[in-house]
């Protein structure tokens, strides 16, 4: 009411009111970690400090809704020093990695890590780990661990309900998770890539409540009018914004959200975080005070955040002051009503990175030696995994394989490297063996603990010692990125935090990343994103042909194959 | 999907789309309770029953926002029979009046009485039991007995935090009231009369969520903008929609709902619920997808009530099919699926009301003499209440009283009646008295046991035998309404759930209620609605005095005062 002094007020600001999409002209009155007040009687309140903002605009701070920290592969605390001065206060977050390497531990260390953060971190719990029976994971989340993560405050849904197939067939484990979710009045999350139609109908009629996988105008706009709470994502391989923008529009209320899902360093440094959305679809025609509301209010209203989402009287004053609305440019950003960054730097100390025992030396390799690798000549010829730039697919290729003294052997002069896919959680030791083409391999190899979805250890080379020394060294290293020749490491990253991510800056990840890239470059690789393609080729739901380590898998008939076709 | 049977299948509907507001041409098939499929691709799915819609129209059943179903005078059955065959099959209620009476276990009655109706009936926990502390209710709900109540699945909020001083204080408990429904992740309700400004600054910066008082259009734009949840209200006495109706738009999102408050029988019969507020406000010019919006999911969105509030896939099979949208003119109502009401009449059986020791027998007077009625004289003027025609509020008066062998007493020719007050929770027998003007009762006493919002006996007479009378005849009905002269009973209405409900129909309780109005009519009595009027006399929460069994109240000093002028 302004009886006794404010902490902050704001003067002369153009608010952007996300429940009128209004520009409102006023002053904004802070009281601690909460707005106070918001009106043109402001004018004279008391304050322990004011600020004039000249017109400047003040937006609400910018809320994810749907993203996987463990892409950006730095710990909380540098992805918020990342993405916090850029204006985003809050993201949701699908712990999915760290939680198929250290199970429920491992999500409970994500929460403590980015507890205190000026980036509130919300929980969606995974709802799929392991992703498919045909992996070895690091941990299973069963049903009554889903429930009891469900209980924790920051937990806001369960996380994108990925097996379409098995819900489509009704099966009661995924069924069950929508209803745990509703029971805890959280949000059961959708994933559900093309379904339009009865299919989709079937998918939603779970109780299912929003989707981030819609690459069309016309998919969208069917999910939207089936109920479904559209979340437009725009990470750094699927770019789907351009396309979804069209339904960015006031009269589809709080139906849409912003989502990054996956943004790699190199995109977070350039393009930023869910604050690239926004000024993407303002760039491509959306109205201003929408793409704002889409970026904060709708998702905290989907996620029922109480108190976010919005600058209005109770609500928490995270909110960033523009200095152009139109490229949602942050001169400032507040958080709990503290300054934590200005001119696109953090102004505040991020808490230290502990790292629990949970979630470190988690690459745990059996006894290994180049022979472990060794594929025995059959005749015949073999299935070989074809990599594909820029996509997440991959297609198979049958081929005469090259056989030396009884085995088969990678052959860089036709392109075909050896892909080794090695359980690192120390369960039982599988190596799953086959053929790649298309990375332009000519000698040494590439390894990585990023392995979509089990994380296992995946593996390129040409060389079998040299597959050897990469997996030795991501061991020591506690997992992480790295190239090898003739038995030396030409390039690496250490990821020693889930054998995922890194305590190190974005940008000096970056940087290792990029020297890796040169690396591999070096080795003759003339696939772009190397490490990205390969942390995928273990992916066993999407197709077309996958390797874990349990082989080779088709994933269109959902079952392990072998390397020779019979 | 399609795949096996529906139950039912409505072909070629006009689907009012509350998430895209378009009117969508389709087919709807239902698979028990549920909408299992919305689309064009359904015209030959197989069903045990296929109704041709031939273009009608189907809505969402409505959802009332904010009602009080005890002043419907029935059962929460009765009051289903009432509303679902108009389209309504959802209300959120607050059990104010009955917590006030029977506490937990009122309310914990109400929701068994309405288990199993083919209404849902949401719950709010009263916040404001008592409402004041000048007065002596039957129960009292502590900040632990909202905290377990908040615990039950039905219970969807805390209802209206109407103690705005007490907020605007920040009175600690009243805090805690918001904090513990945001825990519980259910909705904190707001009751804040004119305020705009830093008043309602203040007020929405506890974290209160919402509000249905406004009656103006500036008030309304002004809760809007600063986030509020805005329930435009019809009821009974209080009507705001026709000043409101600008704000129900497409670009207010979900950020406007409609509620009906307190509707009593006879509006309850001529109008209808919440489907007069679509009605009418299609009729103000409202867009009628937008209408049915703001009484559909706008409501469940507003209190998270999962599955509700739209036909689309997954969503409970609660809709309406209209042979007119405009006038919004139900021809069948359908509940979890089933058809529940044709052309205005239930088509299935209500379950039996079951009146539980909790609620009934809960007037419990003092032995009572008419000597006990009695006001000794004093010298000077004394405070009178005026009461006010189709209004809540009154006035004081000062007045000198007419005196006979030493005491204050009525004077029909003066228009002056005995105003009382009788504690009738078994608690104290405490009796206020006083005078009250403007009902030109000549003759008799009238009497009810519905007294705002402790719900003492409250009786105005110009006999004080008949006042005792009156008051024992409410003793043995239970409650109710009654109108006496010369020791008979002239009119009466037997209210025996917890002194304000009944379970006869409300045709009944129409003809009744009717009946007591021509016989206060016959006593004399000029203002209209004398019973309502007299209910709330006793309001200490209104200006300007008021009489409760603790005496006169001013209630802008908030204190007892004396009936003699010092």
């Amino acid at each position: 009411m302004g009886r006794s002094p404010g902490t902050l007020l704001l003067k002369n600001a153009r608010l952007v009111n996300v429940f009128s999409l209004s520009l409102q002209h006023t002053h904004i009155l802070l009281a601690g970690r909460l707005v106070a007040a918001v009106g043109l009687e402001y004018a004279q309140a008391e304050a322990e400090q004011v600020i004039d903002l000249e017109g400047r605009w003040v937006a609400p701070g910018l809320i994810d809704g749907h993203v996987h920290l463990e892409s950006s592969l730095v710990s909380p605390a540098e992805y918020a020093r990342g993405v916090v001065p850029r204006g985003v206060t809050g993201v949701v977050t699908d712990p999915h990695e760290i939680g198929n390497v250290a199970g429920a531990a491992g999500i409970e260390w994500l929460m403590e890590a980015s507890e205190g953060l000026p980036l509130e971190v919300w929980v969606t719990v995974p709802s799929s780990v392991p992703s498919t029976p045909l992996e070895t994971s690091g941990a299973r989340l069963g049903l009554a661990e889903i429930e009891r993560l469900l209980a924790h405050p920051r937990v806001v849904g369960v996380a994108e309900l990925m097996s379409f197939p098995a819900i489509l067939a009704a099966e009661d484990g995924e069924l069950k998770k929508v209803i745990l979710a509703e029971r805890s009045r959280k949000s059961p999350e959708g994933h559900a890539p093309t379904l339009t139609g009865p299919a989709l109908q079937g998918y939603l009629a779970t109780g299912i409540a929003s989707d981030h996988e819609s690459t069309t105008l016309e998919e969208g706009r069917a999910k939207l009018e089936a109920g479904c709470f559209l979340m437009v994502r725009e990470g750094s391989t699927t770019r789907n914004l351009a396309a979804l923008a069209p339904l960015l529009r006031p009269e589809h209320a709080d139906r849409v959200g912003l989502v990054t899902d996956d943004r790699l360093p190199s995109d977070l440094l350039r393009e930023g975080g869910v604050d690239f959305l926004v000024r993407k679809a303002i760039a491509l025609g959306v109205d201003p005070a929408y793409a704002v509301r889409a970026g904060s209010w709708n998702v905290a209203r989907h996620f029922r955040l109480a108190r976010r989402g919005a600058v209005a009287p109770g609500f928490q004053a995270d909110l960033v002051v523009l200095d152009d609305l139109h490229s949602f440019s942050a001169a400032q950003v507040y958080q709990r009503g503290r300054l934590v960054a200005e001119r696109g730097r953090m102004c505040v100390e991020l808490p230290k990175t502990r790292v629990s025992s949970a979630v470190s030396q988690t690459v745990r390799l059996p006894a290994l030696q180049p022979s472990d690798l060794r594929i025995p000549a059959r005749g015949g010829k073999v299935r070989v995994v074809r990599a594909i730039a820029h996509q997440v697919l991959t297609a198979e290729e049958h081929l005469e394989p090259t056989v030396r003294d009884g085995e088969v052997v990678a052959d860089p002069s036709r392109d075909l490297a050896k892909l080794v896919c090695l359980e690192r959680h120390g369960k039982n030791g599988q190596i799953g063996k086959g053929l790649v083409t298309a990375f332009g391999l000519q000698k040494g190899a590439l390894a990585c603990t990023v392995g979509h979805d089990h994380h296992n250890l995946m593996a390129v080379g040409v060389s079998d010692a040299d597959i050897v020394t990469a997996a030795r060294r991501l061991e020591a290293l506690g997992g992480g990125l790295v190239a090898v020749a003739e038995g030396q490491v030409l390039a690496e990253l250490a990821l020693p935090i889930a054998g995922l991510m890194t305590d190190e800056p974005l940008e000096a990840v970056d940087a290792k990343l990029q020297a890796l890239e040169a690396a591999a470059k070096a080795l003759g690789v003339s696939l772009p994103d190397p490490y990205m393609v390969l942390s995928f080729l273990g992916l066993a739901v999407i197709p077309e042909l996958r390797l874990t380590d349990f082989g080779l898998v088709d994933v269109r008939q959902g079952a392990v194959v072998g390397l020779f076709v019979e």
